[in-house]
């Protein structure tokens, strides 16, 4: 999921989602279906486009078997389809068929073609409400309710933004959806301390080696600045990072580098899984050990730059085949940084913010809600409706909700807007301590921590439950 | 609610709700608030409308009292807030506020003022979903979740379509709704047999009286036609009627006043109530049974139009005021006919026919769905999303649906489609052997028969259950 920032709206932060997987290649067919534009409203009531899924049924060959649905998020569905490991490994246990729907404006899901983003005329179909009942839409044609006759149990899985979804899929439409797994999804962010996010970054780069790395961080922002106030000092700068782009202006650094950091940071905790893998760009097992590795003693000024430009490599550079550091983005073609951004200007309004030395390793920077609003006004022509989300899916109050598993790493930076704990005993609560970014949605591997073991194991018992339950269903 | 006819889409069929109260006058403020014209796509971002709602907080001294809600359906609301007597009675009980939100689209809540209604561009905002979020941004407005303090307990309350909408607010928006008394709702309307309507109808005519009224009723349509086909036939109809635009050709009785009586025997159902009422016109107690008592024995030919005349005159000149039978409408002009017949054209779509003589009293008339799409069209410049209130609210799929309580008039037509077993506790379902359509909500009156009076009395208990269950959550 992208992180929205306030100082950086336009160029915007993204902290992303799933690492790409490393060989495996999962089959499936491709197919579109017709929707509504707008489900809700009828104003241009025969729009339709096409909405773009991905199925296979080898491993169901009666064709009546639970339907694992991933429920796509910002990003082309393929992506997810070949980082969500554990569905594939799951199905041929419960003889079921796998299904990934992409959400509307993402990947090949483009209503308007390439005209899909101008703003807010088409755009403005992009919504979490459209998307859901774009999935709702599917899972009747694809698995029809017929009185008298059993349709088949659908289980829905996602991860961050596709995770709330799937929490969001299964309570707005209970009817349709037995169960969620719903793994790292923040539904709790839009009524959270802003700074949850960047406390628990700094935590994880605390803990990760040593003490010192995190402190090293926190002083590097200020050694940075004072290196890019200077032409000599930005010269420096330039040699030590060897950025794509020459650095000229003290802007350079302090706005699309400090950008650029702060994304980098966040991504190594959310891909900071204990095997190599390769999203954004090839990282080693535990990366945010081995870039604190790096920053194990406390530096200062030159000193603090090299050892930095050393542990960044970790990211940009475990190849050792990168020529030159591009920091305008740290984010892979696959992922819809520009529809996130506009889904934040409107409803997933989670506001971020950094508290500053002593309480995070990041240069402090409030929140301001009006220059936030006046940049989504600037940029898309929309202002974001704080309160919306709250109002629609209820954030934390889950007490009527049911079939939910969440599950979060505590070492992931989003966990802090995650469902922790719950006294509901439908919700089942799944705590991984050393877990990253939904870790569990992923393919098993042999490196992979006992309770990410385990937490696969609570999902395939709670699946096997739901599944049961629809079973026992008046048909 | 309007009842949906193939043949008389244009002149439209409609069966309505509430019974006005005699004499009550009910006092509260009215209110308006500024919503989103459009809850789940930013087109028109910034487009807001004023909607009206009315609230009592008289009972309700601290302010914190639980909030009884109203969830508008397709009038004036304070044609419903008169005539939901069981809320006030239950409101100095509880100590509660409350609230009767206007539904958008409806009495005073024109989102375009005067221009609302132009189809589709205006019109088009109509829809249930919208109307829903409309009550939940109201709630959010009035009742603000607020971690760690404890919110109002909110009871939503409908008839009808403000039942379906009750039952629904309550499955989409738990964290704002804690339960819902739905009065009538035929949440099953969307998947049932199109000809239920009408043979529920049939016995109530059949029973209330004797047999014969039901055969006279099914004998009359080719009595009629048969009168339609001569000028002096249509003579001796217009002599009989005093119809107040003279009928000059066939369609006239059997287009129009077919549609007309048609009309008449779904109210007369409907507000079959144990007591006089007046809503379209004063009636009697019981006025199926009134009207049964003149159509008693066999008739045909001239005889069976004078007694078919003469029981009409029950439904339209109780008062023996009326100078003339005005065929044009059988509805209140505060109801909202034309809105209903947009819905009825987009999500709200449910099927009607007659099955013809054998079994019911109607004359035959399936149903044609490209002519009624066909009509849409014209009419609206929009078709009917046939599968669209299933595939959003489920239908009768309420296994995960709780604190709800479903009541239904068995002598109600609408019953049909209504809530009448549920294998889930948290769902309850009353039956009212002779009741007529919510008439559970009304204001107790000493005529009420025995069943009514224990369906409040289970309303109340289930309505202190919940408020009791909010009160032990976690703020």
């Amino acid at each position: 999921m992208f992180r929205q920032d306030v100082s950086i709206l336009v160029g915007v932060t993204i902290l992303c989602l799933l690492g790409m997987s490393t060989g495996t290649n999962y089959q499936y067919q491709i197919k579109f279906l017709d929707v509504p534009l707008d489900h809700f409203s009828y104003v241009n009531d025969s729009l339709t486009f096409k909405l773009r899924y991905l199925i296979n049924d080898t491993y169901d060959p009666t064709g009546s078997g639970p339907i694992l649905f991933y429920t796509g998020n910002e990003g082309d569905i393929e992506l997810f389809a070949q980082n969500t490991g554990f569905m594939w490994e799951i199905a041929p246990k419960l003889k079921a068929s796998l299904v990934f729907a992409e959400h509307r404006f993402y990947g090949k899901t483009l209503p308007f073609g390439n005209a899909s983003y101008e703003s807010p005329k088409h755009l403005g179909y992009l919504s979490s409400e459209q998307a859901l009942a774009d999935f709702a839409h599917l899972l009747t044609e694809i698995n029809p309710i017929v009185p008298g006759r059993r349709n088949r149990p659908v289980i829905a899985f996602g991860g961050s933004y596709g995770g709330m979804l799937a929490a969001w899929i299964r309570m707005k439409y209970p009817h349709l959806v037995n169960g969620a797994i719903a793994a790292s999804a923040p539904i709790r962010q839009f009524y959270t301390d802003c700074g949850i996010f960047n406390q628990i970054l700094t935590t994880v780069f605390k803990t990760a080696y040593k003490e010192e790395c995190a402190s090293n961080i926190a002083r590097s922002w200020d050694a940075l600045r004072n290196y890019s106030s200077t032409a000599e000092g930005l010269k420096t700068l330039q040699d030590k990072f060897k950025f794509c782009n020459n650095v000229t202006k003290a802007e350079d650094i302090t706005g699309t580098f400090f950008d650029y950091m702060n994304d980098v940071y966040g991504n190594l905790a959310m891909i900071n899984y204990p095997y190599n893998s390769t999203f954004l760009a090839p990282v080693p097992a535990y990366p945010v050990r081995e870039f604190c590795g790096r920053l194990a003693q406390n530096y200062t000024g030159l000193e603090l730059i090299n050892h930095l430009q050393d542990a960044l490599s970790i990211y940009t550079n475990y190849t050792g085949t990168t020529k030159c550091l591009n920091i305008a983005s740290a984010y892979d073609s696959k992922m819809g940084d520009q529809g996130w951004n506009f889904q934040s200007c409107t409803e997933m309004y989670m506001p971020m913010c950094a508290k500053g030395p002593g309480k995070d390793m990041f240069p402090k920077q409030p929140w301001d809600d009006k220059k936030y609003s006046d940049n989504c006004f600037k940029q898309f022509g929309v202002r974001p409706r704080n309160k919306a989300a709250l109002a629609i899916y209820g954030g934390q109050y889950l007490d009527d909700a049911s079939n939910i598993v969440f599950s979060n790493g505590l070492m992931d930076p989003w966990s802090g807007g995650g469902v922790l704990r719950s006294n509901n005993p439908s919700i089942t609560v799944i705590l991984i301590p050393e877990g990253a970014h939904h870790i569990d949605l992923r393919a098993a591997n042999e490196k992979d921590p006992g309770s990410v073991i385990a937490s696969r194991q609570i999902h395939l018992q709670n699946i096997q439950k739901w599944i049961k339950q629809h079973s026992k269903r008046r048909v």
